[in-house]
């Protein structure tokens, strides 16, 4: 085994009890927006207005702030957070499920991987069994490889943000379940991403990191649970890496000379601001050699792996559907604008 | 000398061209919020409405979102980012000041740092003899230690953030020169901030990191520049830790109890968005043990020191006046909410 070069140093108490203490605060900060509903283990959205098709998610935890950080108005009615990169439960997610539903349905957002899309699943029979109409949208956006650690096709990673964003506003706008639905697969059928990591995550309960790489090695495809990617290569300038990750995206996504894009530079969560911009300049010089045009950004930490260093790039292909409703406003502890 | 343990790993180009290929993916990423005019390295705020008394900032470049960050409607019109941990020479603040002076005057909100403090002088007596009228706010919050390595007196850190928020909308709502530097003022005299670091900053232009710690060790009172605290300590469980903190900044804040407060956990650059909330979920349990009540909250990267893992707690005494004044519309790349 790997000798660890340092231990691990995390502002926690009990690894056991991460999950639950980070959810309280979460609870304690937002006390508007959100409640927590610690028997299930589930985030709930307050105040939400009835009879609206309700969205829901989950996944592992370790991704904050998805997915509890995107409960809100116009975006996720609930979220069901796991252990740490470890799936929830189908009870969590039924329970979800009848705690948002007014009527109108539920449309479960499901990143692809086995076990999500396994309790997911099943999730969806329960719910279906006590009358409740669920649709479920698979987000599997990572072109870097297809089948991985976790996963049969390929991982669901940065677009599931954006599909939740943009569901989440179509269903306040009073989408029905089936639209809803829709438009969450097209965000999914239009979103190509890719990630690399300098450093490994760690997990609270583990005793040591969950990957090994050398000091001038970087993870070129990474998942977000330290999934091995491409190949592993030597660190370089960011215009070769961006240049890459750009060309591994869109040699798989149809977006023409004269397309809008939604450019999302991801910080996976040890990668300061500073650098995400460096990586979006030189994005946007790079979209601009293609005749593509990033008319809408987000830069930031939204879908991340606990402590890693790296980042993910995530291409949109925007219509006029999409812009507006990606515009729209939205409420939640992580992404807010407008009213 | 001491041997790093791991090289540099960042997402960047040349070392000397970080900032300015920051600044540009600032702009790139915000065109309907900023513009970066690159001759003076200054950000400014795009459409500001004219006859407002303005206000900007700025310090070395390490820290962001602050200041560019924070550049927009209800919040700064002005940030002079100096090269990472450099203050920014006089000729930009001056830069910035006629940029945005409406002939209401400008308020410079100055961070307790020798050099900042210094090149602000200049910069205010510059504009003066060009008959402009500044006010000077300086912020003086870190309760770690008296006198720091760049500093005479307390470190200026998460307090700034706050000011310049609150200061933002009192200016936006039409107060004047005197107003506006006094309610800054006032923000800086009802609040105190601690930090604490597991590991240090690497600037991208030296060899090492800012300095050594041990692979079980955190520094207690840490400044953003990897100053030193109180004392180098074993980590313990975040219960203690938050302790601590908190006992550091209440036995010198004057917040009795049935107090409310604003309570601002932010993240150093490297620290996960799950252990923020782990660490407030504390701090708001040890606050009720005081009688003290956190009515508004922050949590989240706001004054960084690039990839350090730890994290800062700011606690902000509330009126009714600081209150709404915080909760006014903010429209930055940073901070964002209402309309």
């Amino acid at each position: 085994m790997a000798i660890a070069t340092h231990v691990m140093k995390k502002f926690i108490n009990d690894p056991a009890d991460v999950v639950k203490e980070s959810l309280a605060g979460l609870a304690a900060a937002h006390p508007d927006l959100v409640r927590v509903d610690f028997e299930n283990q589930i985030v709930v959205r307050k105040d939400a207005p009835t009879g609206k098709v309700a969205i829901i998610s989950g996944g592992g935890s370790g991704h904050e702030p998805m997915h509890g950080g995107f409960v809100g108005a116009g975006m996720l009615d609930a979220a069901c957070p796991g252990e740490v990169f470890t799936s929830p439960v189908p009870d969590q997610m039924l329970a979800a499920t009848k705690a948002v539903d007014g009527g109108a349905g539920v449309v479960h957002i499901v990143k692809n991987y086995t076990g999500d899309v396994m309790n997911f699943k099943l999730a969806a029979e329960m719910a279906e069994d006590e009358n409740i109409k669920v649709e479920s949208v698979l987000t599997n956006d990572d072109v870097a490889v297809e089948d991985s650690l976790y996963t049969a096709g390929r991982r669901g990673v940065g677009v599931t943000v954006l599909a939740e964003k943009i569901a989440g506003a179509k269903a306040e706008a009073g989408g029905s379940l089936e639209e809803v639905a829709a438009v969450a697969r097209k965000v999914n059928d239009n979103g190509r991403s890719f990630g690399v990591a300098f450093t490994s995550a760690w997990t609270p309960a583990s005793p040591t990191p969950t990957f090994e790489i050398g000091v001038d090695e970087m993870e070129f495809g990474v998942g977000i649970h330290g999934e091995p990617g491409r190949r592993r290569e030597k660190v370089k300038p960011v215009a070769e890496i961006v240049a890459e990750m750009s060309e591994a995206i869109l040699s798989d996504l149809d977006a023409p000379s004269g397309s809008n894009v939604l450019a999302f530079v991801n910080g996976l969560g040890g990668t300061p601001m500073i650098e995400l911009y460096v990586i979006y300049s030189e994005l946007a010089k790079q979209l601009a050699e293609r005749g593509l045009t990033a008319t809408r950004s987000l830069v930031g930490d939204y879908i991340t792996s606990l402590e890693m260093a790296g980042a993910s790039i995530t291409l949109l292909k925007l219509d006029d559907e999409l812009t507006a409703l990606w515009d729209a406003p939205v409420h939640t502890p992580a992404l807010r604008w407008g009213r």
